[in-house]
């Protein structure tokens, strides 16, 4: 009855557990959330005028609201030094979710394979399945400079999630140039997922793709203000590229979505600078707090992936597997994270961390249990599990 | 570079005359705006509260904020008689574009076909086309007891609008059940886009879709709150199926969207009824308006299709070609339709005429113009050109 692409893929895992999450904490439980993909900012609300309502009622411009569009391509120029042209390079839609869906959907012909760079962001994967695509790895343990050896002429688009969700891993400079001239030379489309650029410590510089190319050739960049405005729940983000590349994806905006909820984006085109202004110094408060877990990390002898950005660590466990670990723990302990397998094939022995939501105190005391499990659990018969 | 899916299909044909009546306002220009597919109704602006803010940045269900969904079960009880589960047989997401796109990704294998009864709305044929599937018209002039000669083995869904844009026909109670008997025995699946459903004459009876099973097997209904609500800048609609099938629904949702706007929900869980309570008799002063401009119509000698639903006429305009027609009427004398094409391959000698936003006497100059260009240009030279 449902088709054979449906059949086959999963639940996002990271939303399966956060439901749990919802349903025991109705119940009355208490239990420690580090599976949330989200950071809880204090952001005053601004006001909706009469007239806001009266335009936010109808529909906008595909391509988005022109004053926002506007907004982000000087946001892109002061913060990254990116050069946008908001009429031709920029579309903003429902979410940078959807964003990358109709951007591989411009690209994918039934077959072509999606290289991504472990850990992954769940979505990616299964875009690709939907789309008839073949999502291949670049296993966590490579580098950049390694990347090529993995490549295959049906190789269509590369995915890197710039800094990384979940390791923190900030792209360098010459990386992403590497990659770009790889790219370049092979015709295969580079997609950066920017959606954390906000989430890097003031000691680390984060290089936006957009940068690569001033034309852009090849090139798709995306970024939503789900998380460096800490406003997900709006459901807006864009994609920025070539001007003919825009022009094919406004195509399937068109028909899929019309365009973002034009009431919220009159509201980030009236208040952007002063959410940004809100949530910057907090963006920090929360990267200091990222540092205080890592040497709580150190301390306790865990081991996570390399990275200083964004609000995750993907925490190594050992030879366990991740979903029986992620389970036990939400079962035992009331201590929720998402299993590693959800972010790439070789990721069975890792967890994502998120400290977004939790104390330190929380979190604290969440690492304990975990050095705990990893140190308590045989081995043996958790591998046999497995 | 492009995927062939994506260089094959063509702009939103709505989207692209009403972009070209946006261009020219902006340059001063009078237009009479009969291309757009919406009514402008009045709508008071509701307060949000700091709570609303609080909650409303975040995530929420993927299956949609349930206070919103219990409103909706609640709606199609009270106004259609309607039996829906809003735990398990609903699902809110961005719009009812994407709910159409991601129910027939559900469905759709490589190569299935969905029956569109013409005059059919541009998407459907285009997210068909996106999907892999074949794209098959009953053509406009046949009725729903003739469908079941069109269809194939290869036939999985079978798409109906009603009330129908751009005709305004209404499904009758056994019209409905009809087809999804046929349904039934062929195992296809009945898509019912319920978009206008308040758009009904008092005279006449809307027979929700909903109704003709209590199980909801094989079948899908989605609605918005664009046309009937008059907030089609909000992106809010929904899907109504079988609990099975609202499960495979939510799996694509997590996927593409994870929730349509908190914030937007939030609202209408609270003014649902209020805003409803403030549309409908503007929505039954448009159908009077729809009556009316009928009335000029037939005075005129001007044909349409039959129905007295919705705000758009299928006016025919003889052999002239509709897209030849459309830009000619828009160039020459500033007035905006839709060309026919676009509702379908049997649709070439029609045009859409959407009455929702002009004054009665705006309307009726442009029906003259309408009528005199019909009458004046030689159809030896309209073929020629078609």
């Amino acid at each position: 009855m449902f088709s054979r692409k449906i059949r086959n893929i999963p639940e996002a895992m990271s939303i399966r557990f956060n439901q749990m999450v919802y349903e025991k904490k109705k119940q009355g439980e208490r239990i420690i959330t580090l599976s949330l993909g989200e950071a809880f900012f204090d952001i005053p609300p601004f006001c909706f005028s009469e007239a806001d309502f009266k335009q936010g009622y109808h529909y906008t411009d595909s391509r988005g609201l022109p004053a926002l569009r506007e907004k982000i391509a000087s946001h892109y120029q002061k913060s990254y030094q990116g050069s946008i042209d908001p009429d031709s390079e920029l579309l903003i839609t429902a979410g940078s979710k959807i964003a990358i869906y109709m951007a591989l959907q411009c690209l994918l012909n039934d077959g072509d394979e999606v290289f991504i760079h472990e850990p992954a962001w769940v979505s990616y994967t299964e875009q690709v399945h939907l789309l008839g695509g073949v999502p291949k790895f670049f296993p966590y343990w490579e580098k950049v400079d390694a990347f090529e050896a993995y490549l295959t002429p049906k190789t269509k688009v590369i995915i890197l999630n710039n800094p990384n969700n979940p390791t923190g891993y900030l792209y360098s400079k010459n990386e992403l140039k590497l990659i770009y001239k790889i790219c370049q030379a092979r015709g295969i489309f580079l997609l950066v997922d920017e959606a954390y650029s906000d989430f890097v410590p003031i000691t680390s510089k984060f290089y936006s793709a957009v940068n690569l190319s001033d034309t852009k050739e090849n090139l798709v960049v995306v970024n939503s203000l789900s998380k460096n405005f800490g406003m997900s729940g709006w459901r807006v983000g864009y994609a920025i590229g070539h001007a003919d590349f825009i022009r094919q994806l406004l195509k399937v905006n068109q028909h899929l979505v019309t365009c973002a909820p034009t009431f919220l984006q009159i509201y980030m085109s009236q208040h952007f600078d002063k959410v940004l202004e809100i949530t910057l110094p907090q963006v920090q408060q929360l990267l200091l707090k990222r540092a205080r877990v890592k040497k709580l990390i150190d301390e306790l002898g865990l081991f996570v992936l390399e990275g200083d950005a964004a609000f995750y660590f993907f925490l190594k466990i050992d030879a366990h597997n991740s979903m029986e670990f992620a389970l036990n723990l939400f079962e035992k302990h009331g201590i929720s994270v998402v299993p590693g397998i959800a972010y790439g094939e070789n990721c069975h022995h890792f967890v994502r961390v998120s400290i977004g939501t939790e104390s330190i105190e929380a979190i604290k005391e969440a690492l304990s249990v975990i050095k705990t499990e990893l140190v308590s659990t045989p081995l043996s018969l958790v591998s046999a599990l497995a």
